[in-house]
């Protein structure tokens, strides 16, 4: 028999394909230029068009400071807040600044909450590769988590480049969830956030274990920045796919360098995907097809399912990174807070 | 703000980015050449050849009848054959060919079945585009789901092309089904396999549905070909980066065309991504990031999700296409079988 056909028996279902893989030379692959059309079925009109817009034309920003990412995070977040009013009204949700703990939080509160929810708190730890979305901007995936899932929430606005460095951010979240703690069970706690969020949410996880707290009844980490060693097969071939990070070498990737201040990016506590996650509460992870943190992501599933986690996975066709959650208005955003909404429901409390 | 920032912003967490999307032309990207090297975090040596080696050099085979497929699943089965000796040893599992609702069938027994899973029954449709894997060469996956689940399975060697077009495979798999269904409750059987396999699962629930049998306990489809119209954005984004069916214009899509026989393609006998889930069983669907049917398998799940189904999804990291059963000996096999067999374990007899 060929090889030829060995592997095209391999291609489908077969047992001795091994001696194949040892033939073959295992080799990078040259991946040719092609033309992605936009994805349109299952897809929302509104989502196709975030789908098919260009790449992000600020995705090669190279901050070297603190004072340098700030910059930019106060300009842009002077946008994201001036949309929070009117998704406030839609989402028939009420924002509160206050102090937890000794930490800056906003309180995100649903205009009802069923009884069964009552007694539940969700901590919101917010995107932004650490030093993105300062103050109120950062509230907007709380206000839709509030909105769609009927959950008291509480958004951490954690201190960030320039005022503070590794592992301040993580600290002020446990010291939110810590203070929350004093008058709720931790079943009925959840982490939930995005990107640096979803990180953030692994790693409070370990942050409380390493300082002796229960880990909480559930978590739910978006398309998590777990790997931020560049390691993961989706910063290959995603690259300049997604359109919304585009690269592994980009705004990203110089954003968490200046965020650990030259601590190891391989530390459970910045790349959770090395973490121990035996023990870990259920979880529920979002991403999707085009996503760069798409093998983050799997690794993470697969890795809390290999230590016996409850676990699970969402994947939207077509999707960039965290494009789930940037319109509350389209159908992909409410069925993605739907999904964690449930998954919180099943398992909070138990 | 500068349409850049707000793209940026978009890029994390917002709200007001419809506007953006708004602003820009949705349109095909053109990706540019790239080279992707072979993953290794978190995968088993031996599962890094697999993903490691070159694209199956007959990827490209387009047989125009029956009868040119059959000689090749021929040559192929061969091969295949020879190997399932060892294979039924080291997993401990018997093979018997037999019939049953008057299609031919293999039953295979693990050396022991737990109390639990005495009275449940799998069946087994192969994979193969339709047209590969012809009788016992078809059994390697029902050996795998036998010997790491120890329950029992009725492998499906329903008839192909050139001796039976469409709707015959299904139709022999479903008469099967109706035969179990003397002796055992539908609750308590599932319904599995892989690429066509996975096809035919889902597949098998809408046919029975419309010849009035109730619907089984679980069902598993592996990777499956849900969309034969060669829609789904991973036809695109891992074209030749699926190193084992390697292009939506490959050997299966010319298998299926095969099979079809001028049957509209969009049927959801064919494609089933586009039937109604509604009512279907819990499911659990497995696929890799590199496979050609990523999004073939994650639209399924989607759809299942949104039809209010019971749904899992596992995705290996750097796989192609079914790569996660091509050798019982990788942990990886183990892990996607011992997670199908949780699955059922869970969801069976209920």
């Amino acid at each position: 028999m060929k090889p030829a056909s060995l592997l095209l028996l391999a291609a489908i279902t077969l047992a001795p394909a091994a001696a194949i893989a040892d033939q073959a030379a295992s080799a990078p692959l040259q991946e040719l230029a092609k033309t992605l059309p936009v994805p349109t079925a299952d897809i929302s009109p509104g989502m196709q068009k975030f789908i098919g817009a260009p790449l992000n034309p600020d995705w090669d920003k190279a901050w070297k400071t603190g004072e340098e990412a700030r910059a930019y995070a106060i300009g842009q977040a002077a946008g994201v807040v001036k949309g929070i009013p009117a998704m406030l009204e839609r989402l028939q949700v009420k924002l509160e600044p206050t102090t937890i703990g000794g930490v800056k939080v906003f309180v995100v509160t649903p205009a009802t909450i069923p009884p069964e929810n009552a007694d539940k708190v969700l901590i919101h730890v917010h995107g932004g590769c650490y030093v993105l979305f300062p103050g109120e901007s950062g509230t907007t995936e709380a206000i839709m988590m509030a909105g769609f899932g009927h959950y008291k929430v509480i958004s951490v606005d954690y201190r960030m480049p320039p005022e503070a460095y590794f592992p301040v951010a993580l600290d002020d979240a446990v010291d939110v969830y810590k203070a929350v703690l004093e008058n709720t069970p931790a079943k009925n706690v959840a982490f939930f956030g995005t990107s640096a969020g979803g990180a953030l949410a692994l790693e409070m996880v370990l942050r409380a274990r390493e300082r002796g707290l229960p880990v909480p009844g559930a978590i739910a980490p978006g398309t998590p920045m777990s790997d931020v060693t560049k390691t993961g097969d989706s910063f290959y071939t995603n690259e300049k796919v997604d359109n919304i990070l585009v690269s592994r070498d980009g705004f990203c990737d110089a954003a968490t360098v200046i965020y650990a201040k030259g601590h190891d990016l391989k530390d459970p506590l910045l790349s959770p995907v090395y973490g121990d996650m035996h023990g870990f509460p259920p979880a529920i992870l979002t991403t999707g097809t085009r996503d760069l943190l798409l093998s983050n992501t799997v690794r993470v599933h697969r890795n809390l399912r290999r230590a016996g986690v409850e676990a699970e996975l969402v994947v939207f066709e077509g999707q960039s990174h965290a494009q789930y959650q940037f319109d509350d208005r389209l159908p992909e955003t409410k069925e993605a807070f739907g999904e964690i909404s449930k998954f919180f429901g099943d398992h909070l409390g138990h």
